[in-house]
């Protein structure tokens, strides 16, 4: 269930807009980050509180503020209040059974959406939400727990690798988003490929664990597609976004960006059919399978019940009984026991079922 | 029926705009609540004539006025007279098998929506039709039948929590939606857990139990789809709204709140695939159960047919029946019976039945 | 066939705009009424030509013509000529099996679309065309057949209930559209209590009169569908519409009969899939009742197979065969009966198939 | 496999626009008939040689040049020339695999359709492509053999019956869409009797024919709606073009014949969705049918293996087996033979199996 | 798996707009090819390095650059640059897993799209992917490894055959497209051509070889669906581009590619319906042979089940048992052994069962 919906009950009757967190706590502390640099400079710093990051926010460099977990409301409230937040922004982001989705409060825009990671050990998907705030200066990231999936992005900005620090905070924005949507596939291709084999099993041996295996993987299937076409509607909604936050340079990589989340919804939608398609297969397996064991009891019994009943016949005990008394009728007796047995035979091969 | 429909068939004919109360009748008296205040100063009272809460309609405080039961179409007759209510609003309020929607009528917006409560007794969703109209300086809700779940926003507005008391009316009917859309998440949130739960039962034991429930849950799936979603449509239409009686400010809190109800929508469809998924699960295991039966007649037949029809030839009567005569036939006959046995036992393991 | 298609094939290569009276005769004379009204005066009167009703035309009153029975072509055309209709509507009112449609003709609003009436002997919707003629000052019905349906709004009329006698024409020929969907309202109550009648019968008795009632169930909701489906598109259009023959004051009215119409539709959908639902359990109980049969088989095979292999061991008429000469042998053979009896019952039990 | 695509390989890489004709040959002989009128005079003649039509290119009158088969490249080159038509229009002429569509080329309209005929003794519907050329004085229309489906529109022509003499080319072009869209009622009217014909024989026999019935017209419904469809897509654009060619007064019958398209649309997911019923009947007619054999088999096997038990029993040589030496135990046997027996009849008809 | 998704895991955290190549190299060595003409000269040479291929670039004349193979990224770097393209343009060349797009760069537009063809020894359609850079003087095309596919666009060109030389370079980009799109027509008529054939077999023989066909063609067209519906969605946007790189005249021929491509959407739905219903057929005839396998079994039991019986009676070896003492009672039993056994074919044959 929690899967589907985080529990809001707490919420109802709250009052909107103040905070409540709710999920549950993934972490005991809450960590800050922050990574401020332009095209020349680089500071990065682990923050004991949150008030020592609000002076960036006059700088005019690109500042990257990185907080891990969510539970402590009043680092939120400051940092809320610190950086102009609007009320409804704040709520989400302690909310994480939020829908991915944009907002756009004019001095910032806020995104909320899933950073999700495959336990194979469980066969399940495991989601985490992403808030982020993208200002003028400075973008605010929000997540459950540490994670180093943005590693790779820090990375790039240490060593001034491609276009990061030529360019504004909005292909900061972008390049997080981008590393997002990324790890979507490399977690669709990792299913994938489980669902592909599992395809033999199906036919031949159509086990209630081959079943389950289907029905995990379609739930599976159902849980990334929920999370994933809200980000993509968000997506094509910021790609035409009219706002003084997003550039026209980096329109282009954000359009890039939705095809790529346009192709991940549509190759969910494949699996989501050849699931189907699996079900299917599995049923006419069952299927199959109850012919096969018909098959034999109807062989078994169409060739010995006749067989049975003449014997039957000659256990009878009548005085008057010709056939008994001849003296090859024993023999003659196994003889049309062949010949029914092979007669029968040739009956059920010319059928094709044997 | 009753469920899908209200009873209309008492309206053909009949003028349209003129009241005729469709539903069930749920109190036996009517009861007024006013809840007026400003920034500053707050009057709660209960009324007994609806004509003593006309008077707040000129004052610029926000005058909150609660109708509990509807089969009094005086009262309604009076209210609407007082408010300058317009006759297709007042019908509508009336007619409680109303889809919900929103009209705008200019001097005020008209808001019609269930509001619902899961009996676990029952197995059924109960649900309630709450009509609001938004004046300038008033709003008025009818309800069928006096219930708390609007009392967490009483305490709000008579605590002076959150904002309530410092911003308009508009945001006092966003209060009431909010606090209905929230009852709706948590009444899926219990159905959801009870539809997890048994699909374990689904796949092992597939009883006409299950499939009753299973189709319980997709009824009562329906029925909350039917209401919700011209909600959402109307949540949609209103957060676009071009009325002086919406103010700018509390449009984001309608967005977030359309969100939710979106969310909501998303999630119904999530539990009715899964219940169609329910219910092929359901006819593979009772598939599957034929196939176990099966398999059970046919291992015994395969196995003792044959040697019955082996006994059946030695109690033949032939006067020639050599074998009968051998000291150890007996013996061997035993022998052959182990034997076909084994082979037949051996022959059902390679095909994976036993 | 008759239903989903009038038989058109006699208009093949006719001239477009010619009057061809398609469908089946259902009255033998046609009968014509007049009202006309206006907030004062009010006048009722059967004509015997439609040529005298041809001069209220020019009368400011609201004049509302009812013509009944459209096989006598030569009236329609008088009527077309004398009320300035254009040549298409004419070709319309006389091809009972139009699809409703709503036509703009600058002049005059043409509207067609069916009246329906649930016959319960047959278990069969009939339906019967009705085209409305909405000009500047009057208004012409066509009917197939006399029928009683406007009944009340004539009395209405008579009896100044309401606002009809205060406003315009636009009004009454809402009224009369108001009515008609009040009765598809009443139809789908009638069928839909029918429908959920069925259910409790198709889980315990699965006949094939209950599967035949599904389809016809379906059959008559597919039916509705066909026809209400373009009758609340045309009421959208309606509503919308911008022409000086509907009244600002009528929008809302048109709004709210549209809303009704909505609602209709869902309806017929929700019962469409609950009837697809019901087909599924139909079938759910037919696998389950073979299930029921085969157990019985299985249990009684499993059973007396291995007793009767047994009984016919000691048939056998070896020399040899030690234990028939054993003094107890007979009632030990009992109690091995017994025996395989008791086990093979909790075998049964074990597998909860008894 | 030619009837859902015509042979295009040969076209692969061929320039775009060279003339390559696509399709069987259906004549030998191309034919051309050149009609041309206005209101008062009348010319009906066949012409040997395409160029002859071209000088009516420049008359006021109206010109109908209808030209059968289309494998003769030339002919249709030096019409393209002499007529102006555009490179693309002819390139769709001679291939028969055209998607209906209507293109505009300024100068002309051009129209691709199908006109269809129902093949009784095959079963199949054949189809034929029709190009119509719209211009300002002239209509060129391209069959693929003589058929006298227009002949309806040349005898109004010709008797001046109707509008059709009075107006302009546009009206003709729209008389002989509306014979083509006639036509489709027809067929669909001939097939939908057939469907709803067998409907009663697939409850009752659901034998392999019946399911190759059902096929059939599964495919030949697709394949009417793949054809229809875009037509009637065509039809609404060219109901709404804001072109010189289509006269103001002519809209209302484009409208009109819009609205038939439409309905055709609907009737044929109205069979289609039938057809999908029968299907999910023949099933159900199936599994009945398993079941009426599987009671057969078990009411027999029930009552006759306890009987052959005990008769077994009796049959044993034991050399004590009191029961055998009673005097009436034989006929004892025969009552419990009857007593079972009445006891199963009795169980199975609790059970509603007899 | 990696038909549905190319492998970016590598990509994870890549520098946007960094070029990797994503796919199999599928040639050794790049060749580049540069054909240069216009109305009245042409140069085709093959190029060593793409340098050389810049110049051509400043001319007026057409220039097509073919460039055969995408792991050299170097090279790519280097065309890039020299013709100035987009640097996402550049990385979605070399990521062979692309979604089929078109993207407007102001100054050039891109294109990318897969290259099919169907492998009739594995029975699975290969696809490659093309990417087409069209700017003011130059068409750049790149392929994953050198094919003659659209070697009658060369010839079409050297010969002057068509418009080619004579129109601009936007027409050359249509041709090539258009050779594309014709060879997926090509594709899906092979494929369609063993979709039909199955269809007999499938009745009256549904083996799991079938089975196992229906899945592999639904695999196929799921596939081409994935390829081919993102190709008309970008020629439609093509076709109603506001560039100066898209001349008038070349509009047309766009439409008309459109309409083609619509066409094989709409074919690719049809067959995939087809096979629906072919797999719906299948399970269909996997019922029929139960219901024979049953029949035959439940024949033979209910026939030589009673026989056996009567013939148990009398091997009973009770004292008094009159009948076996008398004369012909061995007769008479044979007598009624063929009484019953023809009163259960009439049982069976009045059943239709044989």
């Amino acid at each position: 269930m929690a899967r589907f919906f985080k529990n809001r009950e707490a919420t109802i009757g709250q009052v909107p807009g103040e905070l409540v967190f709710i999920g549950e706590q993934k972490v005991h502390e809450t960590t800050i980050r922050v990574i401020d640099y332009d095209h020349e400079t680089l500071t990065e710093q682990e923050l004991k509180d949150v008030e020592d990051s609000i002076p960036y926010k006059e700088k005019d460099t690109v500042t990257w503020v990185n907080i891990n977990g969510l539970h402590d409301l009043e680092l939120i409230r400051q940092a809320g209040k610190g950086f102009g937040l609007h009320a409804l922004a704040m709520e989400d982001i302690v909310n994480t059974g939020q829908r991915p989705k944009m907002e756009d409060y004019g001095e910032h825009l806020f995104f909320s959406l899933k950073m999700m990671s495959y336990d194979e050990a469980e066969g399940e998907i495991k989601s985490e939400q992403l808030s982020m705030i993208l200002g003028k200066t400075f973008l605010i990231t929000f997540q459950e727990r540490p994670g180093d999936v943005f590693e790779p992005v820090r990375e790039r900005i240490r060593r001034q690798k491609g276009r990061i620090r030529k360019v504004g905070i909005d292909y900061l924005a972008y390049a997080l988003l981008d590393t997002i949507v990324d790890n979507y596939v490399s977690i669709i291709e990792r299913l994938g490929e489980q669902i592909e084999d599992i395809e033999e099993e199906i036919l031949t041996n159509p086990t209630d664990e081959v079943l389950a295996k289907i029905n995990d993987y379609k739930r599976e299937m159902s849980y990334l597609r929920k999370s994933i076409r809200p980000t993509r509607e968000f997506l094509l909604q910021l790609s035409r976004i009219d706002s003084d936050l997003i550039q026209d340079e980096t329109v282009p990589f954000l359009k890039d960006l939705l095809d790529l989340a346009s192709q991940v919804v549509d190759i969910i939608d494949t699996y989501r059919e050849m699931l189907s398609d699996h079900l299917n297969i599995y049923n006419t397996g069952v299927n199959n399978k109850l012919n096969e064991i018909m098959k034999v009891l109807t062989i078994f019994s169409a060739i010995f019940i006749p067989l049975t009943f003449i014997a039957g016949v000659y256990g009878t005990n009548f005085d008057v009984l010709p056939e008994i008394h001849f003296e090859y009728s024993y023999f003659i007796m196994w003889g049309v026991f062949i010949i029914v047995t092979i007669t029968m035979l040739k009956f059920f091969r010319r059928r094709n079922w044997i």
